[in-house]
């Protein structure tokens, strides 16, 4: 089906009902889970002035706890050592890890099949973490024809030639009723606060970040030594530098991309754990007049200065852009493509690799 | 620790972090679960005016994908014909059914435990169906005083005595980080619509409502013969009676509480399938000061008229009042509570004396 089928069917009628769509079942053999379960974690608690009294409305003397995470685990039978924590990037929540859009398993049931604890993040004021301290509007803006562009499926209405996305548009359908609003203001100090009380909460454990969750984990990882490794796939921004080392500004088609200064005393945190850093296909080198293009090849080049930095003060980073391996036509969703096992593979060929499996 | 002890301790500084909480462990036995993931199912799409254009910003040409549920699911190894497909109440998501406040096991565990495949709904413009086609503003007022109150489980800042929730202070704090906002306009026929669409994909099942999803649920019954059966825990509003038989609006402390007219013939089909309500403890039968009790004594006063209807036209409902079969303490999240086993195992015992086990 070619990518006008596509846009025909999404716009043929208001309602989508997927009355055609795969049966959920599976012929993989079954997973043998230890225990699984959700909780949230960090947060705050506000206080209206005044004081409650019984039957009253109005917010007077009443709390508010937000501002938390919301955390989902599975343990396997027969667990490795370290667990994974999975968290999304913009616009996303913990869906980011889950069956992929066109209806096969994520990293979350991939990797606890390979017998990894797996536990998936919604940061605070998105998805099920929703209880914000802070009001929102909220503006139901149509966006998706951008993020088509931006995440890399192609340039809308066509996918990339080779592209690891779905053809049937129920995956499209599927894939952009992944995304949900923020319910509070965006703000990474208290998303950095609540990953941190995460590993505060369940001990040694391997973080995995996802585009704009990139920046804010150097951060939890420099804020807390339970983090025993890092898997970043397209970190989008934050990229920490030393004071001093921090590359120059650069332009982009969305907008400049500037590094985030840190003390080398903090950075250095960062030169203790193994990282690895996935970048997927359709980033050129040079200036694209594709919005979607251009933001990547600045984010790529950035990366590879922050992984020579981490080096050069004695750390173990390394990136790896997929192409380079042999591994063609990922989108900004590499865990989630149509050959997410062979990233999978990738991934746990890393942590193998560094003793953290 | 006593109740006063409670508000101290939530009320001591700003930030809770969890360092000192129990572990994820169990020492059940391992649950074979044979497949899982999640999906979104329903909803509608909007276009915005214009056309698209590539690099250029603003809405026109785009679309928006929203007013969905989100569903996750699992099923276990030798799984029941029928699925639970369970569906939460206002102000929750489908974490009502997950972990209890307390991190103990919830209906979603302990049913996939006993063999029943488990949907977990987030129903549109909550949770991880955040996205929604009509704007929002979100106050993030504090409230909690009030719905510790109306989900009884005491008077602010006591528990009822012998009530079946923890005195632990993070039971409490994980109960109030259950709630999330509404991302759009509260809206029944939207999330009629999009449960309609999950039994329209999934066939036949049985439906698990909670509180505000108790009338809903009734509508969808209405609406798709795929639903062999329904266990409703304390529905709270939107009791659907034969025109002409519709009871007379009470008040209450809360607010009047009416029924909702329908045509004979779609309540009719409500009278096919077995149906079971289940009410907590802490109801009196007079009215009362107290808003929290007062409110579910009309909820369960018209529940009564609305079995007796049913039955009146042929149908099979049942209202099990908890304490009059020795269920004592309980809350308005009945399976969540301390004695949630005994709670399901009510349930259970329903399911298989109607054959839909």
């Amino acid at each position: 089906m070619s990518s006008t089928h596509i846009l025909i069917a999404l716009l043929a009628g208001a309602t989508v009902v997927n009355v055609g769509a795969a049966p959920p079942t599976s012929k993989a053999p079954p997973i043998m889970v230890e225990a699984q379960g959700s909780f949230a974690v960090g947060g705050t608690v506000v206080q209206s002035p005044g004081t409650y009294e019984l039957g009253k409305s109005g917010p007077a003397g009443q709390t508010l706890h937000g501002d938390h995470a919301r955390v989902t685990y599975q343990i396997p039978v027969g667990a490795r050592k370290l667990p994974l924590v999975m968290w999304h990037g913009f616009g996303q929540f913990s869906k980011t890890w889950e069956t992929t859009p066109d209806g096969r398993e994520g990293f979350d049931t991939i990797f606890l099949r390979r017998r990894f604890p797996v536990y998936l993040v919604d940061q605070p004021r998105r998805g099920g973490a929703g209880r914000s301290t802070v009001p929102a509007q909220l503006a139901a803006e149509p966006d998706e024809q951008r993020w088509f562009n931006v995440f890399r499926l192609g340039v809308w209405p066509d996918l990339y030639p080779g592209v690891q996305f779905s053809k049937d548009p129920e995956a499209l359908n599927q894939y952009f009723r992944q995304m949900v609003p923020d319910t509070g203001p965006l703000d990474s100090k208290v998303a950095i606060a609540a990953v941190a009380a995460l590993f505060a909460r369940i001990g040694p454990g391997i973080l995995v970040t996802h585009s704009f969750s990139g920046g804010p984990g150097w951060q939890v990882a420099i804020e807390n030594p339970a983090i025993r490794g890092i898997v970043s796939f397209e970190p989008g921004s934050g990229f920490v530098f030393p004071q001093g080392e921090v590359p120059a500004t650069v332009p982009s088609l969305t907008g400049p991309l500037a590094g985030v200064p840190v003390a080398l005393e903090q950075f250095k945190r960062l030169t203790r754990i193994p990282i690895v850093i996935y970048y997927g296909d359709n980033i050129p080198l040079q200036p694209s007049t594709d919005p979607g293009q251009d933001n990547w090849r600045v984010r790529l080049a950035m990366a590879r200065l922050w992984v020579d930095a981490v080096n050069r003060h004695g750390g173990d980073a390394r990136l790896v852009h997929l192409p380079d391996v042999g591994i063609k036509g990922n989108t900004h969703f590499p865990f989630s493509d149509l050959n997410n096992v062979q990233v999978a593979d990738q991934m746990q060929g890393f942590l193998s690799g560094k003793g953290l499996d």
